[in-house]
């Protein structure tokens, strides 16, 4: 199996969907709406612990917007392979994340996106994220 | 209607050309040939107007490379869809500009590229450029 | 001749597998695996010279790879065009290196990657690498 060219523009869609979504902030339907309803966030790595399903991610999103003023997450680096349950996309995320404080949080971020198609088009099943380079 | 692979690549060089045209500091030729005669190019947002047409964007380009010494305009999150005129589409990019005087500007944008395509290929009917984050 | 949209997706797969492979410290295998045999890895523009081939490329990031600590290559603004001996795929990158010592160097930096392609899919042939903006 293998992933034709629509198939790779409607997975870095919704890998810009979800920078899309998460930099209108207060848009939480718009992010929930990206991830199938059984998904996984995993920040393990950031030391941010597994969040799941609809509910999870969308309190999330509540409560990360609540203090953020502005967002930019430039995503770049996106390889979509195709796997078992649909496909899996690497990207890279260059995210700025100004607060409600003033203060300017910047991440360079490595993204792994499970994702599954269904008749409603592609979605994410597994969202996990980690560092390439440690916060400084 | 729908874009083809080939229309989303073709939509994409655009918006990538355009960066390389900036980024070659006093290329305002190469600026302008990416847009359609009569294209608009918004920089309302901005507070820096709207300008029309290959003269207006022809001038204001020639006084903006003036004082420009290095630009690197790293175009990100490229989005298209069809509209009823062509195309449209969604682009981020963090871009850098350094003066002649040697201050840098760091800008974290937004773009809305309109296009059509005709014989001669896709070409921009109107640019909207927006920021991300407010200039710090 | 011209690309098809396969030809594109690999081409663009060979530009961020080299940033990941770059990323991937210590993995000179990775690297080196990207470029054809006898390939070229011109650092001329950065007054690094020009270096040759397998045993050239991997006795440079074994060099390299030894003071580096974490990396984060952001490839961007991807144009493919066809050529004679098969493709040219110029790309920008925003790359940081935070060195073991601590010190974090950015660079904005413009490649340009020949490609030809085998039974064994695209391998880099020359790849060129020069600043957007100077080093500051």
């Amino acid at each position: 199996m293998s992933l034709t060219a629509d198939d790779r523009f409607a997975i870095a869609d919704v890998v810009n969907g979800f920078a899309a979504a998460v930099d209108d902030i207060g848009n939480v339907e718009g992010v929930v709406a990206l991830f199938a309803p059984d998904a996984v966030y995993d920040l393990a790595a950031l030391g941010m612990g597994t969040i799941h399903g609809h509910k999870g991610i969308g309190d999330f999103f509540t409560t990360a917007f609540g203090g953020m003023a502005h967002n930019a997450h430039f995503m770049t680096n996106i390889v979509a392979s195709a796997t078992a349950g649909g496909a899996r996309a690497q990207a890279y995320g260059h995210a700025f994340s100004l607060s409600k404080e003033g203060s300017m949080l910047e991440v360079k971020a490595r993204y792994s996106f499970d994702l599954a198609c269904t008749g409603e088009g592609w979605h994410i099943t597994r969202l996990t994220m980690g560092l390439l380079i440690p916060l400084g």
